[in-house]
């Protein structure tokens, strides 16, 4: 058994000393699992797929958090489709209620085709809340002009990645204007009664060969509800994940509907145990489709199953 | 290494195949878990101060789900003081909503001089839930006429446990009641500022020599706050331990204030463990303490979070 300074990764002190928003006995907790981790061989852990990909792609999310090249604790995120039925503001005042960082915002909290004035207002409010505009999505892109608009409207909103739903067709140009504008996507699947992009394999089948930050945003529960296995994508699909949609859903069937996270059938602990495995250094976003009304509740008991699970794991 | 059925323990038929309002996902880890328990003979895994009276009283908790004299899933209950600014009806929808299923009355839902006529209405409308009314507290016990009118109350409300805070003089009244109405008594600790009880040891001091239905009611919240240890406290009074308010605080001293559990000081997975080794068959009160006037979202973020550790531990 190595020793953690004989590892191939690089602990900074940083890393070691870091100040996180977390409390001291998790810190110690995370701190821990990572030098077991270390010091067991971490590449060991690694499944065929490698994720020096998911590693590279994602390390200018962290810029700022002092974090060395090893298994980080995970990044929560809101997808603010969640928040469907409610205005920016209050979309990011329940976000910041769940002390969540980070969001990808729904064209209906900033419309695909607002004016630049407006992106820069909407951008603002964001970072007044204490709140990294991450993402945007998911972003249907059917035709030529579709894509265009994604690009320039995540481009303007400084966003890193756009969780999209490009036409087949369309990926040619989507691949150009990730070379030009450096912005990832992430292809969603939908499950059940989506032609396009039904499956995590339906979307790597497609973009394997382009450039590679065109990949994956795996929707745990449309997976599931398809007959399809998170854990089993995300370690098939390692190398193209860019984005997760986190939820538990009723029943593995097409019938299945979201449920807080922790009352439904998907084995969250395996799938958050192996987003930490393939070393995933994107964002978790949660997506909590019920009660469109009156989401927060629903929402809050998700966060805290998800951070208690992260807590052990 | 003893194999399950050499166990001292008899696991029943009903538990290995037993109906719970959990996932197929969860239930397996659970009943793994008992079993590499049970086979790695559980009595080791207790403290020296034993788990047998805690075991025995709370059995009378679980008639009607088939389980075993084995470590359980935990009970999860609400403190209905989390809900101090709400009426009963909204109580009973927002625990149901969390789907949680014992509920702990705190007099301003059920008032203790309540008539036997409103006590019926009110134990109705708890049943009519779906929700079991395990007790009521914390009860304020400081002369006779309250000791009197406390078990009157509870027997009436067909509760199993008061969580009490009697003053000392009372405790030889107390026993008396407690071996009269067969109801148990858990004093609770209310850490800096409670002269009276403030922390677990000084419970146990005052208990340990009366009718073993009488114990305590540790609130982990205090127990950090006054600069006692909530796991070692549960290790050794687990003889006398009948509830426990959980949560968690923002700081290990009398400033500490409660949080959303995961976000505080408390090692809850570490606390959640010890409830199982020491085979804890009692019921876990959620006391949310935070955002009286909309405590719906901490309370469901502190439901999950503990839910989530407890599918992992």
């Amino acid at each position: 058994m190595k020793s953690p300074n004989q590892s191939k990764f690089t602990i900074s002190k940083e890393f070691l000393n870091m100040q996180t928003d977390n409390t001291p006995a998790k810190f110690q907790h995370t701190r821990r699992h990572f030098l077991q981790w270390a010091g067991a061989g971490a590449a060991a852990s690694l499944t065929a797929a490698g994720s020096s990909f998911a590693q590279a792609a994602a390390a200018k999310d962290q810029p700022s958090e002092g974090r060395a090249a090893g298994p980080a604790r995970l990044q929560l995120a809101v997808a603010s489709y969640t928040f469907r039925d409610f205005p920016l503001e209050q979309v990011l005042a329940m976000t910041a209620r769940l002390d969540i960082k980070h969001i990808c915002l729904k064209s209906m909290h900033l419309p695909l085709d607002a004016t630049p004035q407006q992106i820069v207002e909407a951008v603002a409010k964001v970072k007044k809340a204490g709140i990294d505009l991450y993402g945007g999505g998911v972003i249907a892109m059917k035709k030529q002009a579709d894509v265009s608009q994604a690009f320039d409207y995540a481009k303007a909103a400084g966003m890193r990645v756009i969780v999209g739903s490009p036409a087949h067709e369309m990926l040619p140009l989507v691949n150009e204007k990730v070379q030009q504008y450096d912005i990832r996507v992430a292809i969603h699947n939908h499950g059940p009664g989506d032609k396009v992009f039904p499956t995590p394999e339906s979307v790597y089948e497609k973009v394997k060969d382009l450039d590679q930050r065109i990949g994956l945003c795996i929707d745990i529960g449309h997976t599931l509800r398809i007959g399809a296995d998170p854990v089993r994508s995300a370690q098939q699909y390692a190398d193209r994940l860019l984005d997760v949609h986190i939820k538990d859903v009723s029943a593995a069937s097409p019938a299945g509907k979201t449920v807080e996270i922790g009352r439904g059938v998907i084995d969250i602990p395996g799938f958050l145990r192996t987003l930490i495995q393939i070393n995933y250094r994107g964002i978790v976003s949660f997506e909590h489709e019920k009660d469109a009304k009156d989401p927060l509740a629903g929402l809050a008991e998700s966060v805290g199953y998800v951070r208690g699970v992260l807590a052990v794991i």
